[in-house]
């Protein structure tokens, strides 16, 4: 099957995660697997790169059969620059980055190294997309992600995605039976209220555990938190042009001679 | 002098990177400088924080007087977020990143601990700047940097941001004499062409050093590219809602059911 798609498959929570086994399975559907993912865990990696140090890789089992798999010390976005060039030697037909165990809705976005791998796949010019579940468990159910990106894949094969664009998907903790559709959105205005709890060592020295509450006051009905609270996939288009166009005008106003 | 404004000068070359000493000399005329820095250097760190890891900090010495510092185990996102909340116990009023070594402009942005840092300041509602200079060099001479530092400063005070949005302010490698001004842009639709260098480690291991080539295809002569090589300070207004809003329409005329 020459003309089947090339499909990468990179996640942030590490190569032996039970969600990078599930998007992978899902995927065999739809063209050849490769899987190139961190050798250990990388959640809130955001778009990290390694730059002054050495990188590894090296082949290694993966249960699902038909699919190649490597696995990498690098990051995420390290994961799909080092599967284009040095184990795929072209660029896929698709990357797909997940299955993350938790949400990347609103500003999770920007920590996430799910959604920075696929912000990757995207500024390379591939159509990319990061899926993720509301269910942190290592033992999380997610036949329901599974099914989204069988009704996802395919849309995007057949479309292609706006230049520049990528997808975040986000599946509620629900079974799919429950599931009330899939709704494009953009992102909500959440953010996270940080604490640090603070610990002593047992020789005395103080150290520090970031914790954190997620708060949305953005009661928009077209924001990824509004589709999800309500039982459905939120599908937000996603690009790495940070530029803010509506300040321009504003910035062009003040004495900057 | 009660009534100075609280600024948080945080970078992602190290705390003791010549760049943060230059920022904060120059902050020193416009308010109460506090530094918070990594302990090394964190470049290429992009949004990433310190998950399922402990932090530690420690007041340290820094080479300019009257400037509290504190280096931290952290990224400089989790700076940003130590500060507000372990540090200074409050907001401050201005959030300054850098003086980066080294260009942040076009895709860098999204690489960038320096910008992700003044993006952190925007998420938690603070006026924050990240400058870079276009020149990696231990020995830079920042003299120009730290005049655009004292040009562009004044203006946000005065001003405020636009909600969300943070400034990406870039400097050429140039004296200040040959500046010729600077103009407000959108970050250009660059991107980098990755290389990896294979190599063997002395035990015949193989690993690789990752390195690239910055191309730039957009000409648009309102962009930060367009503006350095001309000899202008750029000035990108750059926010954290990563939505591809213009991409909204087209997906939502897929057939999702």
């Amino acid at each position: 099957m020459p003309d089947r798609p090339l499909i990468l498959v990179v996640n942030d929570d590490g190569i032996t995660a039970p969600g990078i086994v599930a998007l992978a399975e899902a995927a065999m559907e739809f063209g050849e697997v490769v899987v190139v993912a961190p050798d250990s865990p990388q959640s809130g990696m955001g778009h990290a790169v390694t730059i002054g140090n050495i990188l590894r890789m090296e082949a290694v089992n993966f249960p699902v059969a038909g699919v190649v798999a490597h696995s990498t010390t690098g990051t995420p976005v390290d994961c799909v620059k080092l599967a284009i060039h040095r184990i795929l030697h072209r660029k896929p037909d698709l990357v797909l980055s997940g299955i993350n165990h938790g949400s990347n809705s609103s500003i999770n976005v920007i920590y996430s190294g799910t959604m920075s791998a696929a912000v990757e796949g995207a500024v390379e010019g591939i159509p990319s997309v990061g899926f993720s579940l509301l269910d942190h468990a290592k033992t999380a159910d997610f036949s329901a992600a599974q099914q989204a990106v069988k009704r996802i894949v395919p849309q995007v094969l057949e479309h292609g995605l706006p230049n520049g664009t990528c997808l975040n998907v986000n599946v509620p903790k629900l079974p799919w039976s429950e599931i009330q559709g899939i709704k494009v959105c953009r992102q909500s205005a959440g953010y996270w209220e940080e604490a640090f709890e603070e610990r002593q060592t047992p020789g005395g020295a103080t150290y520090y555990w970031m914790s954190g509450k997620f708060t949305n006051p953005d009661h928009g009905e077209d924001t990824d938190e509004w589709a999800l609270e309500h039982g459905y996939i939120s599908v937000v288009p996603t690009h790495f042009d940070l530029t803010a166009h509506h300040a321009i005008a504003r910035l062009n106003q003040w004495e900057w001679a």
